[in-house]
């Protein structure tokens, strides 16, 4: 680059400017060439005529090339505006392309060789808006974190005990001991609000050897921890949730909202109403009204479409939370209460669904010593390789409850991707640890 | 929790507030007992009577016990404010401490037992206040970026081939195969350039298996990653990082600087004026001049130790970056240059000093695919493995450049901390995976 770069979308005609960015069509006629440059704001058609010294040079280059254009932008007579190139410099020449980058055809390339080649397929307009959403949603997450007084903090990723359970578990050789990877920030974010710090966050990568080969999984993604202290009740964690997916959205909006309005049909998803709240015992209920059951104590994943149905429908909303989660499917940690509703004993705690699937369990965590060694007596799990963790509780530790969400998952959801590899930047699973 | 929460550090004389903390100090005397209560925003002294009915718990309450108390702010006789009790619940009663969190004594707990017991050394304000100052200077980085355009990148930590060196590596086995523990996101944010992305940043953990036990080494540690595109000159590398630090050190002072100059000594720590920048030519000469050489091509640690100090006297300046770089000390990946000064040939790239210390290398990577080819024979590595990379630069790479700092010795720096471990939520080193 040798002069100041203009970003395409800001281009105004009668301007002279100079743009940089992948070649993504050359059409040549006898006497002019049209190249149409890409740049991560739009795309814009560029001519040069025959008469002009680097007329040849034009007709040479190869798509997907990198070009410095400098011109004069103007108003074509069917509206539009084009540059009329003054100078072109190739920054970088592309060999012949391996897949169909973009154009007729680019969508017949397999998912597999997508991912082969994600940092051409990647140049795709739609697949762009997907990274910019996914940055977008993290910026929003933390800004309304921020704004509420919480503090980010960062986990280590290397831990001396295997972390919630002992499958799937990533373990490794560490100088002559062994490492496993941190498969949730969970026990870590809580001795974050034993150590004072109150109200945390962290955003960062989460570990599963899970084998699963389903369009909701992968062995590494980018998950949206969170930890309150000092809370009054539970509704304070779902209320802290729902204001920070409230800012996700309305970041993603700011960031990207034409493009996604124009890539996956999404005019207008702002969270407009409070997030509706309905007990296990009520969604059972409205399952069974709609003709789906299961023999599970909590929600199938047919049960939970079921809910997302109803919910959209009767309450106009594409979340909801589902409370009273019985006692017997939840991780010892969870604060036990009795449900309203049956008087049988239930988690303090909720899950988030969003349009047909599970976002995230939040939960109110037991604080007090004696009775979480109890619940982890009861739950068939041993102290010992706790303890550490269990220390936390001894030396003074507030209430408090928080979640841990998949922002990839989220991504996938809102903009309602086939596959939530399509919302990693390079996804990772059980084949595939490539490029 | 039963009431509204008032932090310490907003309680006005006159009010009736409910505050909630852990337990600093509890002084019984015959007709009173004071309580000194902690929490994120600071220390207030909480005073209960004998004729208060609960004047018998609040003298059994053990220090660092987390406590609810509502009561009345007055102003003491000698100045400063106190809360005279109106009613005070127990939240959670704490054990005898295995070592003293605040206090006389407290100062004398080894560095090891320190990190055994983290979630109690960090109560203490001075450690509280270096985790504020690590999420503020990331907060501060991040704005930096996002105010620039750039995109928030996830890059994977499993990786199928080993990134920049085979040496100090973790891996695992991986579903049959084997998978790496990404030691940088080098390669995949230049990938995300490649993919069009032009301008990312990432905030991720990294990881080494480095066996070293210096005070600025860790296994694992978080950095902040850059890498911008279309860039007229290595020149806005420079400048870019140089407006992300002024972000990082204005957002620490408005999060934590009244309790960074309490704890720390740092009255003023703004970026005042533009980081110097000297050649590694001119540096070698500055350090002969003040007596300190090596055989080094680059700067050993004491002739970066002389060349901070000679900037801070000279230039008034903390920071100083340092230049032209002999081309035989950088990786392959750095584009090629000539030395303005003595002719030879140099990687155009920039170490950062920082109070007498590398923090980070700056580099303009080149992005021509044959002399990326050429540059990697050169410096004696094969490309099989790095095919998948390299590939990236056949299909159109713009120019650009970037760069990964240490979060954590950027804090260690600025505050002045003995160690890189304390600059860490949990550190990570050779021996040290717990808790």
């Amino acid at each position: 680059m040798k002069k100041v770069r203009t970003h395409i979308a800001k281009i105004q005609s009668g301007e002279k400017v100079t743009i940089a960015g992948h070649v993504q069509t050359v059409r040549v006629q006898s006497a002019v060439v049209f190249i149409i440059i890409r740049d991560i704001t739009g795309t814009i058609q560029c001519v040069i005529e025959k008469t002009h010294p680097q007329f040849e040079i034009a007709k040479s280059i190869s798509v997907e090339s990198v070009l410095e254009i400098t011109g004069s932008a103007v108003t074509m007579p069917g509206g539009g505006v084009e540059i009329q190139i003054e100078s072109v410099t190739v920054l970088s020449m592309a060999e012949q392309l391996p897949i169909q980058v973009t154009g007729r055809g680019a969508e017949t390339v397999s998912s597999e060789v997508a991912q082969d080649w994600r940092f051409l397929t990647l140049r795709r307009e739609r697949d762009a808006t997907i990274m910019k959403t996914l940055s977008a949603i993290t910026t929003g997450y933390r800004e309304a974190l921020l704004q509420s007084g919480f503090t980010e903090i960062f986990t280590p990723k290397l831990m001396g005990t295997p972390s919630e359970s002992h499958a799937e578990l990533f373990k490794m050789e560490y100088f002559g001991g062994t490492a496993y990877l941190a498969q949730s920030a969970q026990l870590y974010k809580q001795m974050a609000v034993a150590a004072g710090l109150e109200r945390v966050f962290e955003i960062s990568p989460t570990f599963r050897a899970d084998p699963s080969f389903t369009t909701r999984h992968a062995t590494e993604f980018i998950t949206l921890e969170c930890e309150m202290g000092y809370i009054g009740s539970f509704d304070e964690v779902m209320e802290t949730l729902e204001r920070a997916i409230a800012y996700m959205l309305t970041s993603a909006r700011k960031a990207c909202g034409s493009e996604i309005r124009k890539h996956f049909g999404l005019s207008d998803f702002q969270l407009k109403r409070q997030i509706p709240r309905i007990t296990m015992h009520r969604a059972k209920q409205i399952c069974a009204e709609m003709g789906v059951t299961s023999d599970r104590a909590d929600l199938s994943p047919a049960e939970e479409r079921a809910v997302c149905e109803y919910v959209e429908k009767e309450m106009e909303s594409e979340f909801v939370y589902i409370t009273e989660y019985p006692w017997e499917s939840r991780p010892f940690y969870h604060k036990k209460g009795i449900s309203s509703e049956t008087g049988k004993p239930i988690s303090v705690s909720a899950d988030l669904l969003y349009k047909g699937i599970e976002l995230t369990t939040l939960a109110q965590r037991e604080e007090c010593y004696e009775t979480l060694c109890k619940q982890c007596a009861e739950k068939g799990l041993k102290q010992e390789g706790l303890q550490w963790y269990l220390d936390c509780f001894r030396f003074g530790m507030p209430p408090h409850g928080g979640w841990g969400m998949g922002s990839e998952r989220f991504v996938k959801q809102l903009l309602g991707l086939p596959s939530l590899r399509e919302a990693q930047f390079l996804f990772r699973g059980p084949s595939r640890l490539m490029p």
